[in-house]
């Protein structure tokens, strides 16, 4: 919205690269045919979108073969395909208590649905874990572990690499929530590891919502979360093993994953280290500033150490969401505040019965507005909470 | 695409109504934040967006509370979240000969993971169906019966209010498969005893492909699909009871609900009733020009019968696949060939080992190019086949 400032980019990013509503309203325009359910050159031009998406994801993500890459509705969605499809009775679950709701929720209802058994690592306050819990975690029926490569809250990364390495080891699957690194963190699934990742389309990948994808290591075979029409093998009475069709029932959405190629187009042009490295030093004088306001204390990494662009604070003891409102309503800054879908994060930082204002930077953000941000945060604490 | 005459509407409908891009693209520059899971103007925006799509859809269906429904991928993911979260195990489940694999493989699914059983209407050679035999097949144990509202190679339209009713007598909930009746055909849950209706945005609702939704009536509590964050009750451990949030884990697609509530929007104005009759009259100008065609067959319902915009027909004993092609390439003309993810309905029609060339028409469909289409065919006959 004009003249609004938006600081919610961890939710879903805004503005998106011109590319991506160009090719959007290019799919609505000429090609919005069903692809993969028909010969004709619409549909085959649908399918050609979805193949070139998958494709650039592939390069992005370090995978071989961009059929090991599946679209689901969002990072949701193919987690619930990655956890519901992978785990089994009498498995052993290991995740984080940084995890978010959609890791957390999942698991939980294995456990008490399945009688799966379950972990969670404990964390520092700022979130960062011990790969010697994760050792020392471990049994012999561990077969999945579950973490995010940056925790929604607190911006922590976490070792993906070495945790990857420890699960190789072990014989246990790692499954990556990528929702806060994807498009904005290095990511290569065979060098880190990693044997499912799950990705949203509408946040660092810089596309429209609706999108998202897993990408699945070729051993590894899930009992799909949909079974459905696939447009091949119609005649068979199950899902077809062949992939991405396996992980793809019902018409998928053509014209958000043609966005979506405009957004991780534009990031394999700039490069995920130079957009870290931009969101990085955003955070850095956004915390900087912060700081220096008396009575505000920030979540997660200290000043200086590596984190990605997410910002989370309080106000002394003032309602987190009575400081979003008032950014939002005489400010024109949109953060978030509240829970953000991570109770347990809530409780690693302390801030379980308060929530955090959450601002988030992103590729786009100017130091304008970072500065306005502190500046609107200065006059807050003034004004308001003496 | 220019010049290209799209006979594929029942796949995904095109062109769309321009408010429909139009809608999109206002929310991709102006709001595309998270919706429900921020209180800043812009995510306040992007759930209203939802909430007015979600009324919209209410009126169209006869839904008396629109968080009575959710949305969805597409239509499986309403018919996986329908039929996997209600079914339990030692259930028996009625559904028909015409099915979709969207239907069909979720119920085969069961049958084979937890003994569920299951039992197969067998409609006649033009997909109709005897109420009687539904009666018949009822058991006690049958909690479940889920019909499609209207083939997707046949065309022919189910007795949904008769069903409803014998379902309501019984004790058993009915579940419509709207994909091909959604804004096409009158559709009151209400009055036609409808407990859950699955529907597609991308279809004859004229949205973007991405949407779609379920309506659960409020009586039935269906176990979610997919467990996530919701943005309300963060705190909570399981999914939230609160609908329409328990069955929309994850962010949704706000741009491509946008774009749908235009759509709907659309078809209200211009109502369901013109929609099916001008559609009606396409087809049946299309069959009697087809039928004029020696060695030309059509499947399902007959001249003057009531139907949906769908013709599948054969030339001869052509490969469907043949015909498709040709037309494709040589009229440009788009029309959809093979089995169309309904194997069962194949058989039914006697069609199983060649498939079917299906064209199907849409609101935008005009005479001109049905006309068109008629003298394609004769053309191929004459050329091609002799």
């Amino acid at each position: 919205m004009k003249g609004v400032m938006y600081f919610d980019q961890a939710a879903s990013s805004w503005p998106k690269p011109p590319a991506v509503m160009e090719a959007m309203m290019l799919c609505m325009q000429e090609y919005a045919a069903n692809p993969g359910r028909g010969s004709h050159q619409m549909a085959v031009k649908a399918s050609r979108a979805l193949f070139e998406t998958r494709k650039n994801l592939a390069k992005l993500f370090g995978v071989r073969n961009p059929n090991d890459i599946s679209f689901a509705l969002n990072t949701t969605h193919a987690l619930n395909q990655a956890i519901k499809g992978f785990v089994k009775p009498g498995d052993h679950v290991i995740c984080t208590n940084v995890e978010h709701n959609s890791v957390r929720r999942p698991v939980e209802y294995l456990k008490s649905s399945a009688g799966v058994e379950l972990t969670y690592l404990q964390h520092d306050v700022d979130g960062n874990m011990q790969l010697n819990d994760l050792k020392e975690a471990l049994r012999p029926n561990t077969t999945l572990v579950v973490v995010n490569h940056s925790s929604n809250l607190l911006g922590t990364i976490m070792p993906i690499a070495e945790i990857g390495e420890i699960c190789k080891a072990h014989g246990a699957k790692l499954l990556v929530d990528a929702a806060q690194s994807a498009g904005i963190l290095p990511i290569h699934v065979t060098d880190m590891n990693i044997d499912m990742l799950a990705f949203p389309g509408h946040k660092g990948l810089l596309g429209p919502q609706g999108t998202g994808g897993l990408y699945i290591h070729p051993d590894i075979d899930l009992e799909p979360l949909l079974h459905g029409g696939t447009g091949s093998q119609s005649e068979a009475i199950h899902q077809p093993t062949v992939r991405p069709d396996r992980y793809e029932a019902g018409t998928q959405n053509t014209v958000g994953i043609a966005g979506l190629n405009e957004g991780v187009k534009f990031i394999l042009a700039e490069t995920v280290e130079k957009i870290h490295e931009k969101e990085w030093a955003h955070t850095q004088r956004l915390m900087e500033g912060l700081l220096g306001i008396a009575g505000v204390t920030i979540l997660g990494p200290k000043l200086g150490q590596n984190k990605t662009g997410i910002v989370s604070f309080n106000i002394q003891d003032v309602d987190s969401s009575e400081v979003a409102f008032i950014l939002d309503q005489s400010f024109q800054i949109a953060v978030r505040a509240g829970y953000h879908c991570s109770p347990l994060a809530h409780e690693v930082a302390g801030t379980l019965s308060k929530g955090a204002v959450r601002a988030s930077v992103g590729y786009f953000t100017t130091a304008e507005e970072v500065d306005a941000l502190i500046g609107a945060v200065r006059e807050i604490q003034t004004q308001y909470v003496k």
